[in-house]
């Protein structure tokens, strides 16, 4: 089994970013957790802050992986393009966020992303991550 | 370990309620399922069709309890009172959908709770609820 | 062939309630009337101002009656709650309303029964009660 | 004691339009059988695609006639002119829909005949015109 | 010098219709009293209920006559048509109101016409016609 | 003299509940302080969670008493049945917030109460009540 | 007779001011003409750029005098102030424009003097005064 | 093959009408230049400013033509009647704007047309009439 | 103890101004027997029409004073100055109205003071002010 | 004569992608029928789905090109800077859409190119193209 | 060279008021500092808590002055008046905040100003005035 | 002390594109005399039409440059991950435009920038830059 996490703008500064609201972790100190928990799901990560190579990501992947953990970050709120690349694919897409976004700003209560994927999570700091993985397993 | 599970309004009828939407199976049985599943966790289950009602009951659990896993159903999106009682108990509450709202009419995309609950989960049918469930362990 | 009238918040004030808009007459005069007038009909009557009871009471027939006349008053303009319960049951439900309520307040315009039920009624006054229990009857 | 139905545009297609949501009737048989229901009522039909037409009629029948029963069809929704009439004139207005208007597109539920008219009939298909006869008749 | 007055929807039922709002008296009577106050002035008078009649008036009169009066009532706030007439033709065009529409219904706040015309006098009962053809005289 | 307070959802956690907004003082505990300070007034106290339960109760006292003192919380905002029910009633009933809810979520700004009641008093903590109270006395 | 025209904001700048909308002539030169014209009235002319001195001056005049003519310039658009004061007085007034206001930005097409005042005239330029006056004079 | 055009309010004055918007060009003659360049369709041309009389044409035509080429001008933007009758007719309508409509007011930014109509071509002069015409050639 | 009471815009007509609404009294009548009622509060009132002047008194009494009573009438609903200088200051302001503001139109249920202010009253009649000066009395 | 067709995101899966909605042929095949089809014109093909290269092409293209035929895709509804860059180059630029937009998400209905592009056309399929082509033939 | 400081209502409170957001100096203070700084420029400052008197001020120095350094305050948001004062005048207006307007409440993103002055400076605390006066000098 | 200007997409063609607007100065040349003026800041430049690249650049430079000037251009009004962005990085960003964003399209009246920014400075021409790095420096 493989899935792929894909993280969008400015996620690669986590730890460095604004910690009060995204905690003090980095997500490549996580990841190495969550491969030593999953050892037999082949992992893999993704990050860009480029809208257009977070679609190529997604096109690449969204034909033969078996599942796809998005964080699209900013570009939740705005990006029909990748909304439209989510619908375009076959792989199932689960939307993830570090934060509780409907407890910020009015516009990140807005989702592009919504309508397109399987589910999604959101609130629980990295351990968002966790669920997401948790939801491509039998339950 | 204690966990309770509130459905709001028109959740006893699941299985015989919009199945396309809701799916077949209803929450009793599937309840079985998960207290097999997490036989170290005690877990009650509580359902009413009365907002004030849920309010009672989250008084009631919300100071003693491990955690609360809560869908409000239509109550999601109209309801201040219980999002108020939500803010107003210490126990975490994770928030909880069995179909994907943002997929469905516009007044489903708008969430009382959002601002209120630690987390939320939703889109992945009857496994939301073992999603949340999981939230509350350790990862 | 039974029929049961479902009337929501205040209408029990019926004939004392700001009677330039509602009439004079109260309900039950007004429903032994409807007796009267339809004796091979089984008709019942129920009245609460709580919505979640409504609720209760729509799942508790609607599975074998023939027919419900709902007027939801100003759970009308609100209430998700009770438009999923019209949705989840497989009775026909009908809407009506004493005044028209187009000619009152803006929020009294908005109507969250309208696309849960089979048709409605509104502007007769209580002669709005009658002309939902003809329309379950052959033309 | 005499009636007039007044159809606004499209109307002339009805069991050639869209029959899906309208049904496969044409009105000038539905009317046929109306006359027989009725023997004693005098009914007329008139039938116009013309907004300024109906305004022109309504003006004609509306000091002598008895009844009007008025499906403005697309004009309820933006016709000023329309509900201007109804107000202009003395004999009472019933408004007629054959759809459940609240369960079709945005722009359908709005109605600018909505305060001028005596009281609205909706979603019966043909037989909301019957209903619309029966509220003229005493109760 | 020749002026033509251009009346809209339900204007002729004027005298007869909504007196608190219109008066009572009719616009072919206070017409009389017009063309005997500017005997030098060749006053026409034109009404129609149709929208597209009235854009077909102003098309044949809007290159020769030397002013045109409009109270297009009711489609003043609705019709694009019309005032995209007034500005395809030559002649100016002042806009008319009898009531003052700012303290009636919202709909009516929201002029079509606002932006095309040359001027507009409102609030004034049928004064506000005499008033309109004195904007056309010399001042 | 007979006074009523009816206070509505999640206020009988006060003292409880987000103590920097709603202060540290129970309600029990300020009533009868309330209740020495007024020894001519039969003054009572009644609270509920459920929306219909608060109808119920202005029903019931509501052509009796010589004045209601209503803080119904988060229904402020929401509830057309409570609002209703404060129309349909005889006796004055005066609005009371602790805290300013100006100051506080937008939708916490709308007021369904605001129309119906015969004024409001707001942010003075359990001060509010005593005004309210102060209301009904000759000034 | 006596009247009296009241300027607001601004418009002490005619003829300095924007000429390409408001023309090239100052007011108080018009202001003599109009006093030739209607010798049989007595005219008066007062401007301030204050808001509440116009408020002030409306409360001076606003008892005793046959009409007053108030172009209230940009605070035609946001005072509720002048508006209030409007209603409070017992004389007519009349609403004046120079521009036609529903051809310039959005902000200026909405009206707080509109439902105040008794009729309003706009886009003759400076005749717009004059036919205020004759507004005021039998018809 | 016989395709028609049927052109709303205020064309027939093309090349007469705000020219600098509309070109200088006559319908008539533009219309005899297709006739020239398409001898093998059947081309029809219809001109009406009654929204009505367009409803009506599009009755007479709709369900025996290969095609009909829609400009309804201002109706585009406001009538529900003529997007009703395109969708309640067999053949397709495609819907032509002379001048790009998205850089105009934005009244005309809305299309009822829009989701009725087979395509919409717009902006390109009357050339927008030939490319419509030649949607309906086998590319 | 000193209080200022600080009136706004046209409050001066008091007793003058739509009696309706308002009631028949005027303030100065008023406020003497609020001073015989309240012998040990040295009482202070000031009225002006001018937005700015308000904000200068309260520049004057807002570090000094024991509480202000303030009244902002038509400036409550736009004056962002008035709202500025109560937050500037530090002396507490309650907000009174006489009128229930939000059973009026429409533009005065917005209040700019409302973030601003220690506590509101409304709806009381002149009333009002003696519950504001109790409000700054021990309870 | 050189023309260069620009797609937008998402649209390298054509053939692959929602083929409901957007057809079953692949791009590649489609644009080799276009070079058949126009042999005299040099056409240019180029596919991006970032947002920033399309901009890049525009500016590298947009002065030595004879036409640009542009479906942004999903960049139509949100980008500014693609417009911009539209409004800054001076070759003219025809939007195309496969789909009918007005028929789908009302996020789509918002045209940021609208206004910067020469003409639109939209909802013939593939055909759309050809018919941006012709735009650039002589008529 | 003459620049005069415009500032508008509670800035004379600068160093006393909400110091968190405004800073601890006065601005009699700042602007000796500013004199020194530019000895060459005659520098003029004038505060008013009043809209039109700083039209007024405008009016009085708009013709003359090389350059006029306007912060509205509160008025920025609101005032159509000092806008047109602006636009009505010959010299330049530069735009001043002292806070970051767009990090504040929604009220304080609406600047009427806008459209009407040169340039716009905010957030720099006091350091915007410098950098007003060094936008007039030459770069 | 080291500060970068960064500008978005289409500054590149500066010079070349909209030049009523933008001036017809290209940035190049300008940035050669901004280094001369300031031969102690090293000055440096980067212009980039894609929005994910000027998001990598601000994280490259934005943990040790001693100031940052973004003009986002057309990705100020949309771009929630440029905002990020900038609030995720230590180094102070001045938002910088070249035309008054207020006197253009209602769409570029909104800032996403405004409330991550230190501050802005817009309307200057290419002088905003000068004045930007102003800002950096004592005063």
């Amino acid at each position: 089994m493989n899935i792929i996490i894909i993280n969008g703008p400015n996620l690669n500064l986590l730890g460095k970013r604004e910690t009060a609201i995204y905690g003090q972790g980095n997500f490549e100190d996580y990841f190495k957790l969550l491969k030593v928990k999953y050892p037999n799901i082949q992992l893999e990560y993704y990050q860009s802050n480029v809208e257009g190579e977070i679609v190529n990501k997604l096109h690449e992947v969204g034909f033969t992986y078996d599942g796809i953990v998005l964080n699209a970050a900013a570009y939740t709120h705005t990006s029909i393009a990748i909304a439209d690349a989510v619908k375009a694919i076959s792989t199932h897409v689960v939307e993830v966020h570090i934060s509780n976004v409907f407890s910020r700003e009015d516009f990140r209560h807005v989702s592009m992303m919504g309508p397109a994927v399987k589910g999604s999570i959101s609130g629980f700091g990295l351990d968002s991550y966790r669920l997401a993985i948790e939801s491509f397993l039998k339950s």
